[in-house]
Parts: C-alpha cells; structure tokens; sequence
C-alpha cells in the first residue's frame, strides 16, 4: 500500500486544523486600539497552536519522507494523531478567550500530550513495519526532544491545576521554541547516506 | 479516465468534514469544570462522528486503492456518497446539543445509512466497470459488514424514534467499532497475488 | 508550465465551498420535528448548490482532463470562476434563509450565471490555448448546454425580481438536472481516439 | 527532500483562506436591496482580499515551479507565510465590518506588509538555496514589483492611522491591480531556455 494518499489527507486535514483556527479569533464589533487589545490573549494563543501544528505537519513531513510504504496500524495510527490534532481549534479558542485560566491550559496541555503520545504511537508502528535498521529508526534513535516534550505536557497539567497557569503556558512556549529547530536528525542521516 | 483527481477531491472533501465538525464543538464562555462537563454529548457526538468518517476515509482509500480507472458513473456515485457525508457536521451537531434526543438520534442514523448504501453503490459502480472476477469483487466477497452495518443503523432509527434513543446510540458506536478493523479483506487479497 | 497544482488548488477551493456550505444549516436548538421542518428550504437550497457545484467539479475534471499544459491567462480564469463559485456558500445561505424570496432567488440566479460564464471564459482560454483542432474544441462543438444555462440563468433573475421567485427556483433546479448528465461528449471525445 | 508536500499544504491552506474568507459575509435576515446594500463594504472587502490571496497563490506557483528541491529553512520560511496569510479572514472581515476605519485599514496594510516581507524571505531562502545563477535569481531580478507593493504597503498604515483610510485603500486596491498582471518574468525566462 503507498503513502501518497496518506500524505494527501493529512496535509489536508492538518492544513484545514491550522487554518480554521484562526476563525476563533473573532472579528470585534468596535474598531479601535481597545478592542483589537481584547483580543491579545486570543492572539497568543492562536500563534502558539500555529507554530505547534505547524511543527507536527514539519515533522510528519520529515518522517513521512523516510517511509516506502504503510499498513492498516499505521492508516489508524495517524488518524489517531489526527484526532487530537483536530481538538486544537477548540482548545486554543477555549485558552484564549478565557485568558490562560487555569482548566483551560490544563486542558491545552492535556490535547498537547495526547498529540505527542499519538505521533510518537505513529512513529513505533512506522519503525515496527520498516525494521530496527530503517534510516528513520535510526535518526529518530533516542529521541530525547519527543521525551522531553511528553514530560513538560504531562509536568504542565498539573502546574495549570494548581494555579500556576502562566508558568505552565511559559513551559508550553519553551517547547514550541525548541521545536522549532527542524528535525535535523533525519535530514543528515539520508542526505548522509 | 484517470482515478488521481477523484481521489484528490474525496480527500479534500472528507479531510474538511472531519475536521469542521469540531466546529460545532462551541468553544463555552465559562472556564471550570461546570462549563467542560455540559459539552460531554456534543464531544461523544464528535468521536464517534470522526470515527464513523475515519472509517469511510479509509475504507475509501482501500477500495479506490484496488481500481484502476473511473467512468462517469463512478464519478456521480462518489458524489452522491460524499454529499451524505457532508451533512455529517449538522446531524453530529444536531444529535450532541440535544443530548441524544429521540429524533435527533434517528436522522443522525438515517445519515449514517443513506452513506452506507451511497457506499454500497460506489463499490457496485465500480465492480461493474471492472468486472466480477476483479480484486475488489473478490475481496468484498459477499460483503457481511457492509450488510450488517446497513441492517442495525435501519434498525436503529425506529428503535430511536420509539424513545430507545440511548440503545439506538450504542448500537451505532458498536457498528463503528465493528468497522474500526480495518478492511483487511483487500489487503490480503491483494498481498496475496 | 504543467497543469497538477491548477487542479490541485481547485479541487481544494471546490471541496471547501462544497463542504462549508453546510455550516449554513445551522443546528437548531429545539429537537422535534417542527423544528427540523423549518429548515426545509435551507436544505433544499444546500441540495440544489451541492448538485451545481458538484456538477462544476465534474466539468473542470472532464476539462482540465484533455488539457496538456496552462498559461497565465487560463490561471486567471480560472481564478475567477473560483472567485464565483466562493460566492455560493453566501447566496445559498440568503436564499434558503429567506425561504426563495424573490430577491435572494435573483442574486443566486446572478452568482450561477457569472459562474457560467466564467466557466466559457476559461473553456475559451484553453481552447484559444490548444488550438481549434484540439480535443476539447472539438468536444465542446457548439456547446448548446452552456449557452442553454445562460439564458436560463438569465432569464431566471428578471423572473424572480418580477415575483415569480418559486418559478424561477423551478428553472435554476431544471438545469441543474440537465447538467447532472455528465459531459460525455469529451468521454466520448477521447475514447474514440 | 523534494517538493510536492510543500506544495501540496501550501495549496490547501491556501485554497482554505482564500474560502474561509467568504464565512465573514454573513448572511443578512432581512431580504431586500437595503440588506445587500449594507454588506457592501464587506464584499469590496473580500474582493481585495479574494485578488490579493490569488496573486499569492498565482506567484507562490511560479516560483516554486522554478525550484528543484527545498530544505529546513525554505519550508520554515514557507510556514511563516502562511502564518501571515492565514490572518487575512480576520483583517479582511474587520476592515469590512467597520466600513474601512481607520485602524482596521492599517491593520489589514500590516497584514498585507508581513505577507510581502515573508514572501520576500522565502523568495531568498530558496534563491540562497539554489544559487544566483539560477533561473529564479535571474528571472527575480531588482524585484522592482515586490518592493514597490512593500513601500506602499508600509506607506498606506500611517495613511489611514492619520485618517486618510479610503485614500489607503485606494493605494492597496492599486497594487492589487499591479499584481493581477501574472509574473510573466519568471515563465519568459523558462520558456526562453
């Protein structure tokens, strides 16, 4: 079975997440600097989920690239990752308009993990098919980022709960930064090859 | 006639409706549990809508994956099973804010069975084109899910109208898990050659 | 300059209009019939622009299929006629709305005429393009169903600013059933080369 | 790493903006000419909008049909883009919302400014990438277009902050206009290899 389909229809659905986001940023009646102001914890927020999905497409791209072929776990595993990717229109919306409150970010963070646990799920059943030797099993090796991520998510719910909401959107924010950098792993190993 | 474009425009069309539907998911003004736990049946309504899609998705993807070319007929088969399917935001939508009411509940299942026989059709459509001794007509074989499926969400919408609603919503969230296996029956009969 | 990504923006600005134009059906609070009824001509107004968009799609398929290579001028136009078939979700919405008052009718009446046009326009620029020998300029021959729904479209806007708004309705759904036949004269075209 | 998934997610977010754009032309209750006519600066509005996001698509086309392959830094550079075009629903629906107001035209010149600056990122990304001999870099050339749009861009949001908004719309309108011509530059140079 090849990927290209697989490919269309996350690009698709990922490009649709990102884009549908922006309609909880809802246009303000008024059309002065106090109303656009209103508007600056929704902004955030959509910016923060912005650069979060884009990172997930960047990095499903890159992974997607050092893959042949698929099979049914992995159709599900990536509508699985879809799923939770699709939640983030809400929970973005929900975390701007009420300001970083604390179930909201708790809440955010809770998509995050689940995102995370998806596509590292995605990942071992993409390795389990390709073999231990596969060029992406081996740039993937340790993988301390996607660790690294799973634990501030996880570290960051509770931190929201108790009321440290704005400390945990900051841990989120780091995250989204050291994400930024491009999965470099597996670009080296193929171009090394 | 080539199957590329059809495929591009399904996906299109199936990765935006799977991925409006959280639309619907209305963000609350509230920040507390209080405000989360009232969205719990339009976030069921959500899950099991974007399984019930998942799975036409990639069930789609597992047929058309076994054609070779597309005429006319398929063309207008497709669109009819993907105009049932459009209406899947408003009838999730429709059967979570209601609580899975009673006649909510049964267009909800009306919705589901007239995109079980629109498939039913696309795959009759195409097996006519490619014959009886094709991979696909093969591997449907005599094609128990697709009947069952067809038979319980029929079933299911008197036994909603008549006040069963919450039955009703059990038996289509077993159908959908019932279909949550992939269909295999392509695939080895594919493998197979 | 190759044709992949004309049909790749395409279908996906076709299948976002076709698809976010059930978000204008909005779910109604009440959960009884009454309620459900009085979505009636929202619904059917959804139906007919499903079917005409629909039917666009399948004709730009057929189109773009006997079309080897674009240039600018066939970029543009086909720019504008995505410029209004957007336009549909709007139209749609005010006219079923407004339960085929006479001058929604007549705007929707105006969006499918310049839609039609439109449409000749880029059929002319591709021709103009592959010269009058071509597949498509043959194919198309005297093209009476596109100048058929011309006249019709634009008869059908005096006649519902006139009042006879419902008649006019009637007329817009008696071409769009005429279309529903698919362009088997390009079909035909190709596979008797 | 090759290009077809840039291109792919560029189109289909793009192909959401450009369709999302139309959900801010909300559908009026009323149902004469007074309720149309109302809408008129949110339809002039979307038309900007409409050509602007076109001549986008139309140039992101051109130059990366000159481009080969891409790398971390171009798909970075295409994201942050997308990031600026994404927030076009927003400014283009508060600018025509509050009837061209002050604030709202600077913030849709803002928009329009980041968009351009982005573009003229990417355009040197991908230029650094494949060398100043390449055909890109010489069909670019002095980029006299792209720097008169960034001028007058910057130009036009102290001019409708001091109250001079129509005056900034106009200017906006005309670069619009300057753009609508195609970038014939890069298609002469490779048709003239």
């Amino acid at each position: 079975m090849n990927k290209t389909r697989l490919e269309a229809f996350s690009d698709g659905v990922i490009a649709i997440i990102i884009t549908i986001m922006v309609l909880e940023l809802k246009v303000p009646h008024g059309d002065n600097w106090a109303d656009l102001r209103l508007l600056g914890p929704v902004f955030l927020s959509y910016v923060l989920s912005f650069a979060n999905v884009g990172v997930y497409w960047n990095n499903h791209h890159h992974m997607l690239h050092a893959v042949k072929r698929v099979n049914g776990s992995v159709l599900w595993a990536n509508m699985h990752l879809l799923f939770w990717l699709s939640l983030m229109p809400f929970t973005t919306g929900w975390m701007g308009e009420n300001h970083f409150g604390s179930l909201p970010v708790a809440v955010y963070a809770f998509d995050l993990l689940m995102c995370a646990v998806a596509y590292t799920i995605l990942q071992a059943q993409i390795i389990k098919l390709q073999g231990k030797a596969s060029v992406l099993a081996q740039a993937v090796g340790s993988d301390y980022k996607g660790k690294t991520s799973v634990v501030a998510y996880a570290l960051s719910i509770p931190m929201a709960l108790l009321g440290y909401s704005w400390l945990a959107g900051a841990l989120l924010i780091a995250i989204a930064l050291m994400w930024f950098i491009p999965d470099r792993r597996i670009e080296n190993k193929l171009s090394n090859e």
